[in-house]
């Protein structure tokens, strides 16, 4: 008998953060694999420890570990995940050289961009330099949604067939996308059709069905 | 007789970013490894057109490009001349998985903590609401570099043996970390001990020599 995977997830965060956390990220990977884990649950208010630290440096959710590796930070653990068992991230050079391109991507130039403008209204909204800021910082973020939106054209997902890319993608455009998204028909059905699948919708519910406890 | 392969770089940028584009990342590692590449160079304030775009889809440097295939984005770029030649990324699984939880720590976690704390006061240093957006978005840098710094301890790299994600980090803490990191010795004894590395040296020299041109 072989133990399972296991990831680290949260067993409580404060309601708007639900959904979002991104050990959705790793459970809907595992999901679409048609693989089960095993999670070990933290509470988002209390201190995690040494101990934990050393497995994830940054104190976050989620952290990986099977038979053979430890890992944290749900892109790293996405490509793993890929690499081991195929199906969310091609063999063939040329398409997973793509798929790890939109990847990086995604991580680097997508999410930073639209990050801020969704979290410091939802952070530092009663700060009088709010609103400046995130009027500077917007024009980034709506180029980059508008290069995304012209890449993936009519095409179904982003980078050929649906893959790593597109779990994080879909991510970020739910978490991060906010009004700026409306502009683009195109990314607002595929947001859709990536929360949609059911592999989404599994993970989303064990996701949910994790919150178990009190702030502690 | 192989054809090299290709990165595309900038021609003219101005003088404060000269040195922190991002083809550095890529060179830096082509000279790790001892490998040749060839460059195509771009103006960074002329339009590239549809055909680079294709390339490209954020309209950045670098693109790669080689006899199999196609990538952009540095981060992606690193991993697949990883891959593709060893030594800078291992093939150990658990030394490989650590690797790759650092490289997507720095691009997803790390470098965009930092980054508006660093680019703020240079591209909206005039506005009224600077010094305050950047005051509430330091202590989240300030922490990530503690969790770095606490990460490294006394170790010479940040995964193991000298990796990719040594060669992310370095150019982060360089290009990014400012003033933030004089509070951890060890982090700017290591930053020093990357540029200090041959490669790095060759890969910045050649990076300067490309600047050839005017703005056009």
């Amino acid at each position: 008998m072989t133990d399972l995977p296991t990831i680290t997830a949260f067993s409580w965060v404060p309601d708007f953060a639900r959904g979002q956390v991104r050990d959705m990220v790793v459970r809907w990977a595992f999901a679409e694999l048609g693989l089960d884990y095993r999670t070990e649950l933290l509470n988002a208010a209390s201190p995690r420890g040494e101990g934990y630290i050393e497995w994830h440096p940054f104190d976050q959710v989620p952290a990986y570990r099977d038979e053979q590796v430890e890992m944290f930070e749900s892109g790293a653990i996405l490509i793993h995940l890929g690499e081991m068992h195929g199906h969310i991230l091609p063999h063939e050079p040329a398409a997973r050289a793509k798929a790890l391109s939109w990847t990086a991507a995604i991580l680097n130039t997508v999410e930073p961009a639209l990050r801020p403008v969704s979290l410091l209204p939802l952070f530092h909204g009663d700060k009088p330099w709010t609103q400046e800021a995130v009027a500077a910082l917007r024009p980034l973020a709506e180029q980059r949604l508008k290069r995304v939106s012209a890449a993936l054209g009519e095409d179904a997902w982003i980078a050929g067939d649906f893959s790593i890319a597109d779990i994080l993608l879909v991510f970020v455009l739910r978490s991060f996308g906010g009004d700026m998204l409306a502009a683009h028909s195109n990314l607002v059905a595929y947001r859709d059709r990536g929360i949609a699948r059911p592999a989404f919708e599994q993970a989303l519910a064990r996701h949910l069905d994790d919150f178990t406890t009190e702030p502690a």
